[in-house]
């Protein structure tokens, strides 16, 4: 390809207010540019990547036995009514309604969709196991689309779904898909770390995502400094410290705290270190009201919150309704003497797992200005359940090996999911088994955000002057400078690495423009080629300049070498 | 590939109210299932053959130097109200609101966003020409979704633009366009026919239409018995007559013709032959009434008249509306001493060419129950234009040759537009020219419609038992039907054929299933694979059958034979 020939519509100056560097550079560059916020258009040399990254996906999904597909983005609202998910996804799902008034939804994931076809075809266990998968348009509206193509409201995913008979083939199907992902990840240039997560909206037993550490992402990960333990703060666990059972355990004995109204206050007040204390949270979930009770140096972790609730939606219950229901503003309220459960205000007390068996500790007694002290975990309080729901801060154990944990930020560019029967339940997906029994598919779904990937490799892979692609993913692996166009010898030189590169298949670029060499070099760097043969006055005596993008070495070469260096470089890939 | 592990869910019987072939064929045979209304879902075997489809456009456009990009469905509505083409296209426009209030289109083609681009970034001639392009998703609110993949509201489109500096430009990418829809025909084995088309809401000057010929189609066309004349009807033009001049001319004389409404009543009631009558039609477009002059013999062709008018919208006036201007109904209106124009009920009046210098005819006196004779057209009425604005139809005499025209039914493939500067006129797109002056681009739009043309293959080649795929799209190009997978002898000889084949790089599926030899047949019958090697019973003499879809020729080959010719048949395409 000429460049003169090539639309690639740089930019002299960084487009303002962009943070992350991959918006930035995928801007100036002229790989993307924006429609309007959250949606992108993709110019060729942004297409060019993405076919790419594609056809490693489409490899790898295929040698794990995966079939494509090609689902539709219209979906009947009926389907998300039958999995029961309407509610959960509505704030980010678009809506529309036809000409004959038919509801529709723009499908932001196909577990319905693929969950439909698999009941209508799959009636046996020999017809089993099935992966399937497709690369397809996703339309999300999401609060805040950001940083170029790191979140954007529509976008390509792979998607793919597994369907087996039961637990072991399910964990098959997952550890499959688990990796085909690493091996995808891995020639996509990416450094990422796979870690334990929560699943959230999409309902199931266990997932997995794979995280690109940096600044620009949005996530809290939770890592161990000594084991390979790494998690999702919403999912991330720590050791409990043992309770000091052997306390001798103290009368209930309330006390006035006039203006004391936090953790903080308390401890200055009355001396109580947080540690001491017991917070007492109380929310509103699916209409019911839950107390929720955590040390007094701890925070909750909402997610964990959810999952143990199998509530769709969570929010702190807002202050008329706490004073209603206990008597007290937020400040003052304890869980001591309540009663939880059917006809009672309160549906439910949980407790962190780091109460159990607490005793002494200064808690609200329900009335405003008054706290208690003397409180035992057990002999005091109605826990329904002791369970983990704290969120985990720097420095706690890891729960699996004891050392320090730490906190870092991390880009979610995959996930895997073990659904189970989430869907299949709900939406009557069931197989005969081989003893004649039918019982519902064992499922599993994996995605992968194909423009987001290729942020994320811009992210990891580029300096002051432009992006760095990886030799596999650029969008051409070698570019040729030609510095003067009208001279003969140069231009013949450039000729023939030109033909010689492209029949040999390698992607190449021949920089032909009546442009200044300055302006070419930055170009070349800019948009990121990989490798950069310059032709120049050197070429008269048989020698052109190679350039590595990533060592940024520049070494003269005799063109018959230059040739050999640069097509045994495009073909490690 | 072996049938076990591939999602074929084949059906017994054909599915229930479904006319077209492609469309009972792609569900039998497994290859699409309907969502909703309109809405397919591409299963993995029509997923193969699709992406093989895009493989042939993708090669067929990069050799014409187009660009491939990827931009959204979504659509900010403001450009469509930049183009002035919000109102013509609502009707199947899939229109939606984000949670922030915008309007949003789901995009049904893409002039808009690509001029946008376009303007953003061409400047000057230097940059010209270009040719961008994509294979993307468009959504259309169809009225009549139809006949499986052949009308649905979600399809894969590749559309193109074209930006150049000046007409010759433009006629140089129309061209080259024009060629390559040529070769990407022809390489998915389709017998096709382009014909001129009209414009209808993409605006511009001229347009070719792809079509191929098949009953479930739904474009009239003409075409000439004598030459290559061909065009769509709304576009189709014959020999106009030439008037009889000579014919001495009468005077205007009313008369009563009680309960005449129709031109057979007139002809009755009066003896005036059709073609001596005129038909006078009133018509509302853009809130202004224009009336229309016909030989009372011709159709209206309302395309035309929608070209002549420059109009968005057309309808008949309604009949309160004809009173109140013409001060009769329908059946007795015509144009004598009618003034048109500024300040006048009527913007224009417009005849059909084959009226241009009748003398003598008959026409409703715009008084109910009375006509009028000796209507002379120059003499008795203010005509604006003669313009060609009737319906060919069978027999009339070619344009181009005097043959004789005849109607066919064609379904629409592709079509390819000259669209000059309607879009960049409206939407503001300039570049500077060689002489300093800034003019608008010269543009082009075309398109193929990716699943439309899948279903158009199949019309064109299947039988009775099944499809029968053209080598290059074929989702496998040859089956291996093990006939006794228990019989290690003929397990050997497939599987042998099943390595080299594939090693070959031919896409071959292995019929590996415990089934019934005919249920095999059948089903590689009906997925429509080109060729077929049975290994059963004669392989321990080292002999197979090879079957062609096509010929239905069967023959017994040596295996090393049936390799040869699989092969080469294989590479031929």
């Amino acid at each position: 390809m000429l460049w003169s020939k090539m639309f690639i519509p740089t930019l002299r100056e960084d487009p303002a207010s962009v943070e992350a560097a991959s918006h930035r550079l995928l801007v100036r560059a002229g790989y993307i540019r924006q429609l309007t916020a959250g949606v992108y258009s993709l110019l060729p040399l942004a297409q060019r990547v993405r076919l790419k990254v594609m056809n490693i996906i489409r490899q790898e999904m295929e040698s794990i036995g995966a079939q494509e597909f090609l689902l539709p983005a219209l979906q009947p609202m009926e389907l998300w009514e039958e999995s029961g998910r309407k509610e959960t996804v509505a704030e980010i799902m678009f809506q529309l309604t036809d000409r004959k008034g038919s509801s529709l939804a723009l499908g932001l994931t196909h577990e319905e969709v693929f969950t439909s076809i698999a009941r209508a075809t799959l009636n046996s266990y020999r017809q089993l196991p099935q992966i399937w998968y497709q690369m397809q348009t996703k339309f999300r509206d999401e609060a805040r689309p950001r940083g170029g193509l790191l979140r954007t409201r529509e976008f390509t995913m792979k998607d793919s779904y597994s369907f087996d008979l039961d637990e072991s083939g399910l964990d098959q199907s997952f550890q499959r898909h688990a990796q085909a992902y690493d091996r995808i990840f891995r020639r996509c240039g990416l450094n990422f770390l796979p870690v334990q997560a929560d699943s959230g909206a999409m309902g199931g037993s266990a997932s997995t995502e794979y995280m690109v550490l940096t600044d620009c992402g949005e996530d809290s990960l939770v890592t161990c400094s000594n084991c390979q333990y790494a998690a999702n703060i919403e999912r991330a666990q720590a050791l409990a410290s043992v309770a000091h059972v052997d306390e001798e355990t103290i009368n209930l004995e309330t006390f006035d705290t006039p203006g004391v109204r936090t953790i903080r206050d308390l401890e200055k007040f009355a001396g109580a270190t947080a540690t001491n204390q017991i917070k007492t949270l109380i929310y509103e979930h699916d209409g019911r009201l839950s107390l929720v009770l955590l040390r007094g140096d701890q925070e909750l972790n909402e997610a964990k919150l959810i999952g143990a609730l199998k509530c769709n939606q969570l929010r702190p219950a807002d202050e008329s309704r706490i004073f209603e229901t206990m008597g007290a503003h937020a400040g003052s309220l304890g869980a001591c003497g309540v009663r939880a459960g059917d006809g009672q205000k309160v549906s439910t007390i949980l407790a962190d797992e780091r109460l159990r068996g607490r005793r002494n500790m200064v808690t609200g007694a329900n009335k405003d200005d008054v706290h208690v002290r003397g409180v035992c975990l057990e002999r005091d309080i109605n826990v329904d359940r002791f369970l983990d729901l704290h969120k985990v801060h720097a420095g706690e154990a890891c729960i699996e090996c004891g050392g320090s944990l730490k906190l870092v930020t991390g880009l979610e560019i995959g996930h895997i999911f073990k659904l189970g029967t989430r869907y299949s339940e709900s939406m009557n997906a069931r197989v005969l088994q081989a003893d004649g029994t039918r019982s519902p598919l064992l499922m599993g779904s994996y995605g992968i955000g194909v423009e987001r990937l290729m942020a994320a490799v811009v992210e990891q892979n580029h300096d002051a002057k432009g992006m760095r692609w990886p030799m596999p993913l650029a969008p051409f692996q070698v570019i040729i400078v030609l510095l003067n166009s009208a001279d003969e010898k140069q231009r013949g030189v450039a000729q023939r690495l030109y033909s010689e590169l492209t029949g040999a298949g390698v992607d190449t670029l021949l920089d032909d423009r009546d442009e200044r060499a300055g302006v070419k070099f930055n170009d070349s760097e800019l948009i990121g080629v990989p490798l950069r043969i310059t032709v120049g006055k050197k070429a008269a005596s048989g020698i052109v300049e190679l350039f590595d993008r990533f060592s940024l070495q520049n070494i003269d070469l005799e063109v018959e070498e230059a040739l050999v260096r640069v097509k045994t470089r495009c073909q490690e890939q």
